[in-house]
């Protein structure tokens, strides 16, 4: 007798995974009650924290670092997280405006060649949570359609993300700039402006699922108070639905916190809906067996 | 010995379905130079015009003119037309904001389900021209993802325009007004405003693809000078493209036109572009055998 090979296999037998399992065998059972037909199996996913990890910095942040030392204009780190978001927002202007969009597609590529993360000293391709990346593959396999709302910036993500999640460019979204079409002396192109257009966090990425998906989701995954919005509106479907808080409490394997250093985003309200709507809390350190990929 | 089926019955055998056909093969055989993958098989298409009748006024328009008695505040038809495009915008303000997402759904669906075209007599949903659904499905089975960037508003077209196409909803990229997520008495809602966010014609129709696609087009279709940038941004690809100008010459079958009376976009700059360009011009009278479906 041969046993069905676990789709999850950096999960731990715990609540956790069984809530995963329980829900995908609901909405998949074309006997149940819980049965969503295929094309309403819509999953979102928040990116930094939730699928890949986001400290010591986001690595769009480690990017715009490396890209103003490139450009000439080198940013002290530590005068950066004492000046806060305003001067965040700066150095995001300078190393991802006026430029156009094929040439900023190229800088991302050139630097996740090289960059390595400071900690772990591995690619950023390889802090991705394996964990994500089987729950990914098994939704996908279940016939869901898997979205990434991230706070991150779309353009830096989709240089290099899709081939690590295996999604289609379409399905990472993200904060936007200003962007123009002009023709340009080797014809059309578009031209990054230094302008934030989107700012996809918080009540935003709700509002950007209606955009980009049109559809409601019936599953959500965050880690901070800026998804709390997304699992929000995903748990007031009227199919069955599943919310993902992953809590970083693995200070040995990842990283243990409750709040970004950085930029200072919380969990606690997130936490507390969890807690009021019997949402599933990830507890990296208890549920997961592996963290990263480990080849 | 039997016939291939024609896939595209609707198109006479005149150089314009040459051009698709040709085209269709020279992308998709493996063996061929100009052999594109599946992934970057991405077809754009305008909308009103390009794939169903705009006049004598976008289906949107006459919804809104609808609408806007049943709130209590009738449109007189020239006034708006003297009025221009100020007074259209007003009206859309009106006629579409201030409303959840889900009611404004429930609204679109009970105007079409009983609106008729007052030339035609039938159906909005039968105004749609058979040779491009012919052109949709044909493209479909050879492996392209079709997507469709119009000026109109994505939450009207989405409501009902997903099932005339057979597309779902993310595909539908139009102009959208503010939105807000919010808890309201029934729990969380997205609600509609009364400020346009995004004007989805002219330059911001290939800012669009580059935000809801993320690949450039290899085919795009369009019929007025608000689709040019569009097929600029779709001709200057590095693969083999094709590009369309839907011409409005049939005024028995459909209308024959160079210019929309009520909003006033023109063709001449797409006409030149395709004469400078080579680009395939369909000639309604000339290349259609069949304007819109039988049934």
């Amino acid at each position: 007798m041969t046993q069905p090979t676990d789709p999850l296999p950096s999960w731990r037998e715990t609540p956790a995974k069984g809530s995963i399992v329980d829900f995908v065998d609901a909405v998949t059972d074309s006997k149940s009650d819980t049965y969503v037909p295929e094309g309403d199996r819509v999953a979102v996913f928040d990116n930094d924290g939730t699928l890949w990890t986001e400290l010591p910095m986001y690595a769009q942040l480690a990017f715009a670092i490396d890209r103003a030392e490139e450009l000439g204009r080198p940013v002290d780190l530590e005068e950066l997280k004492a000046a806060g978001i305003g001067a965040v927002l700066e150095l995001v202007k300078l190393t991802h405006g006026n430029v156009t969009t094929a040439e900023f597609d190229q800088a991302c590529r050139r630097w996740i060649a090289t960059a390595r993360h400071p900690r772990f000293g591995v690619s950023y391709k390889a802090t991705v949570y394996q964990p994500m990346l089987e729950l990914l593959q098994l939704l996908d396999d279940n016939g869901f359609s898997c979205w990434i709302f991230s706070g991150g910036g779309a353009d830096f993500m989709r240089a290099w993300a899709t081939e690590v999640y295996g999604l289609p460019t379409y399905r990472l979204i993200g904060s936007i700039g200003t962007t123009e079409f002009r023709i340009g002396d080797n014809g059309p192109e578009l031209f990054k402006g230094t302008d934030l257009q989107i700012l996809n966090d918080g009540p935003q990425k709700p509002v950007s699922i209606h955009t980009h998906v049109g559809q409601r989701p019936i599953l959500a995954a965050g880690n901070t108070d800026g998804d709390l919005p997304m699992l929000q509106w995903t748990a007031a479907s009227q199919y069955r639905t599943l919310q993902l808080a992953v809590h970083h409490t693995d200070g040995d394997r990842e990283y243990a916190y409750d709040s970004d250093p950085l930029l200072g985003s919380g969990t606690g309200n997130l936490l507390q809906a969890a807690a009021d709507g019997n949402w599933t809390v990830v507890d990296m350190a208890a549920d997961w067996a592996t963290v990263f990929p480990t080849s």
